[in-house]
């Protein structure tokens, strides 16, 4: 597979302008205060489709030739790439079909049939979501559009780290580190390709859920593993079972490393959000800011940005949580 | 009283630049399907304190004089005004006392607090916070700094409309209409200043709550009138008993009407606010959005601004709107 490179990151920028929300960066004084240091929020559930995952799905769809948007697209999803693809088919034009897990939160489900894509959906402890999608496109002759091993998708969710590099510039600052969630890890690869060059002292760090820390393990020991059978946790945009294959190659010579947080410390950080951001963030799209708010990362003295990934939260959970 | 110009406005700027947050405005993709047009969102609880207030509360505290700065400020508030004198206050290094009815929302007599401002409560009902104001801010000799009726209050709020003007220019578009909430109409006057020259062809009408729509009624008769006795809404920043006389001389011959919205069409507002824009809104916050999906403002074919004013709603009653 290609490695993408800062020029795709930049190339992919330009497809999606216009298209895309450009989210802003916006300085938290309150957490600046809490944290000791100058931290920035980059809020990705501003982002058409709720989450930062409408980059990659327009930059991947919007590149695809006239044959194969006709023939369609089909991906697999626990619910936020979902949305990106079902949303970019949508804006042109292409059937889309997405394999989803039973047990993903309603809304995406909703959210994602809403922007008229087919659903089929899977048990996520006995099934392949992967066969299921590689069996039905092969039927259809239709075109995967992986979550994130995929060169178009990581360069255009690597948008995200240019507009932080873009906006740090016009607060005068240089960052010390960028904190992003890892799922499969494509966020965290476009982000670090992206820095690389335009911002090199900044160290970029990708933040998981407890149980499903397998980038920082894998980052330890230079090797990709997997996550433990039976860890759970309600973070559900990031349980994927172990880095990408693309993603760890990008990651792995680049990242500073991985950062673990409790579920209990991401529910006290989408309070927080709540309370002090006036932002819903989903339990995946908090883990940035729950490693800060827990002290799991030392921000004395440091301007940090933060990634807020996706707010596509169910209202009945989030209620529960703001309850907590 | 000196009434406040476009000239006062882009001073105010200059004054809350690197201070108060540049808040973004962002196309709603979703908003302007259902609305039949291009709706814009200003979302100004992402500003510091969690409302628009900040701006003119910083605008005129860091004005005064070292001897009026150790003399301290007095104001009063429902909350929003509260926070953002407070805040300003704390980092001007001012002392400041805020009276605050008793039912205020826990969260922002907390907030309030936080921010190191000295509370006095009173009973909404049966006193009046400007003569307890007035009576203590006579005891200390501190500065009155009133919620609206103050040019440079006004000419501070007015920079959501500067902010408006120039990125509306980014999106390469001219606004037909600006919604606005209005209780005391001071974030109606400093945006009709804004807009005036740099924009005259957008139409900027002030939404209130039903039973308090004295700013409708005031502008379609062209006198101050106020709300009748024993009206009730949610709404709390939006209760103002009637117009401002420095901001009724502003608004009166410059605001295309006002609009009123229903505490349920509130409730489904900030329901659409949680799910759709990922925002926190407070209700008072949410009218202009309000006006928008009840349909009470003719949004075919336009290019339309709301601002979303404030987002300190009580985790209690968000989670609540939530639920119904």
């Amino acid at each position: 597979m290609r490695i993408p490179n800062a020029d795709d990151v930049r190339a992919a920028a330009a497809r999606i302008a216009g298209v895309a929300v450009r989210t802003p960066l916006l300085e938290c004084a309150v957490l600046g205060q809490l944290a000791g240091g100058r931290i920035f929020i980059k809020p990705e559930m501003l982002q058409r489709t709720g989450s930062f995952k409408f980059r990659g799905a327009w930059n991947r769809l919007s590149q695809l030739s006239g044959s194969e948007r006709r023939a369609g697209v089909v991906a697999w999803s626990s619910g936020n790439h979902a949305q990106g693809v079902a949303a970019a088919a949508q804006m042109l034009g292409v059937p889309a079909l997405i394999v989803m897990p039973s047990d993903a939160p309603r809304l995406k489900i909703e959210r994602t049939r809403g922007f008229g894509a087919e659903i089929v959906l899977y048990d996520r402890l006995k099934e392949m979501r992967e066969e299921i999608g590689a069996r039905i496109a092969a039927e259809r002759g239709a075109v995967i559009v992986r979550p994130y091993d995929d060169p178009d998708i990581v360069a255009g969710q690597g948008t995200v780290g240019l507009e932080i590099v873009e906006d740090a510039a016009q607060f005068g600052i240089g960052l010390d580190a960028v904190l992003v969630p890892a799922g499969g890890g494509g966020l965290a690869a476009g982000t670090v390709l992206a820095l690389g060059a335009a911002m090199p002292d900044a160290k970029v760090w990708c933040v998981e859920p407890q149980g499903f820390d397998d980038h920082a393990r894998s980052l330890a020991t230079g090797h990709r593993l997997g996550n433990e059978a039976g860890a759970t946790s309600f973070c559900d945009a990031l349980l994927a079972p172990m880095p990408g294959e693309l993603t760890f190659a990008i990651n792995a010579p680049r990242l500073a490393g991985g950062l673990a947080v409790s579920d209990a410390e991401v529910t006290a950080a989408m309070r927080f959000a709540f309370e002090e951001l006036k932002l819903v963030v989903e339990p995946g799209g908090a883990v940035a800011l729950a490693a800060v708010l827990a002290g799991r990362f030392d921000t004395k003295g440091k301007a940090v940005a933060l990634v807020l990934s996706g707010g596509n939260a169910d209202p009945a959970a989030f209620a529960q949580a703001l309850g907590g």
